[in-house]
């Protein structure tokens, strides 16, 4: 069976990207073989599985090789049918890639940018992603997860926003989640982080603290280089 | 039955991602009613139906609206099983959307940049573009249609290439897709174009001419301001 076939993940300790992967294999008690990758000096190994874009996370199933953290999900969740990530109903599914798509565009890249630069363009970055939080709670209202009572794609792909945003937001000296504003967002965020699966994987905070003050500083001067390596 | 529901589009005539869902829905037989906006001053019906974006297209089914031409896709391809767009297996749905996600970012863009800019900015967009290209020519070779012997989902989100590409090009007086260095490519953008469902859904051309000449010079200054209205 095609599903017993060996898998491989290259990650990237810091990496939201590569982490969403392994929440998803986590959660579907998949086993797999973690490959720590070194972006600053890149593996030949990741160049040839993902010559295209020689980013992490690369998932290798077998002889299948799948890139981009988003089509991994949708592959994970095709190939291993229990605990499903993905609604059923064909209009859940297009709100959840609307949503996930939206999120990654308006509230991840604002809020990088927004870390990685200061004044005017800093200010506008934080507006931008604050008014795509508008939006995201009003869809949170009422609900445990995005996914309903367990955690869902949707879940998996906003979940950087638990851990990673407070980061973000200390080492930018920023505010973007605020408690009293968000509530929904808020308990949403508290209760991702307390899910068994995701809080025994996740990157110790000081080490991030320290590598995206190094990452920020390093990209003040040009903050849509993005990091996603 | 849900799928008796009435259907309706808004669209643009000069929007590739418009004409995209309308490739969809002739393709699998869908009936539906087409309705143009003004994308220069949005009606009250855009505004209501897709807040988040305001942009075309949106699909409304029944009482479902969904926005982005992707998601669009999906959503049809999975309410309409008729001539299916997207391949079966896991692994090739995933390559499928990763080569759709990578010419949306790529190609589309750049050569969007490339038609807007000047200079050195121009030529590092048409490289891009070009160096994109490079690796689709590749996953065309031997192939007919990116979804084999009939149109699929690549061929969907890729199809503006053959007909917006060329305006682009001559309104933007350069050349990206070169029919001696990409053969596979010039032969899939012949092949699509003959395709009658897509024939026959083409806006005209000199009029495509004449309004991306207009957008092109307006946006000249801001190229990275997209067209995705």
């Amino acid at each position: 069976m095609a599903n017993t076939e060996q898998v491989k993940l290259l990650g990237f300790w810091a990496s939201p990207f590569a982490r969403r992967v392994e929440w998803a294999l986590k959660l579907k008690g998949v086993d797999y073989e973690y490959i720590e990758e070194d972006i600053f000096n890149k593996s030949s190994l990741l160049m040839e599985l993902n010559p295209v874009h020689k980013k992490v996370p690369v998932l290798v199933h077998g002889r299948k090789v799948i890139a981009e953290s988003f089509v991994i999900l949708e592959f994970i969740d095709e190939t291993w049918k229990q605990c499903p990530l993905m609604p059923q109903d064909p209009y859940e599914r297009a709100k959840t890639r609307f949503w996930a798509k939206f999120a990654e565009e308006k509230i991840l890249d604002g809020a990088w940018i927004a870390m990685c630069s200061l004044g005017e363009e800093k200010e506008k970055a934080i507006k931008l992603a604050v008014e795509a939080i508008e939006k995201i709670e009003g869809e949170l209202k009422g609900k445990h997860f995005f996914g309903g009572e367990n955690i869902g794609y949707l879940d998996i792909a906003m979940g950087w926003m638990s851990y990673w945003l407070p980061v973000w937001e200390e080492v930018g000296s920023m505010k973007i989640v605020n408690p009293l504003q968000f509530p929904a967002t808020t308990s949403w965020m508290n209760k991702f982080l307390d899910h068994p699966v995701i809080k025994e994987n996740l990157p110790p905070r000081d080490k991030m603290i320290i590598y995206f003050q190094n990452r920020s500083t390093e990209l003040a001067s040009r903050p849509h280089d993005w990091f996603r390596t």
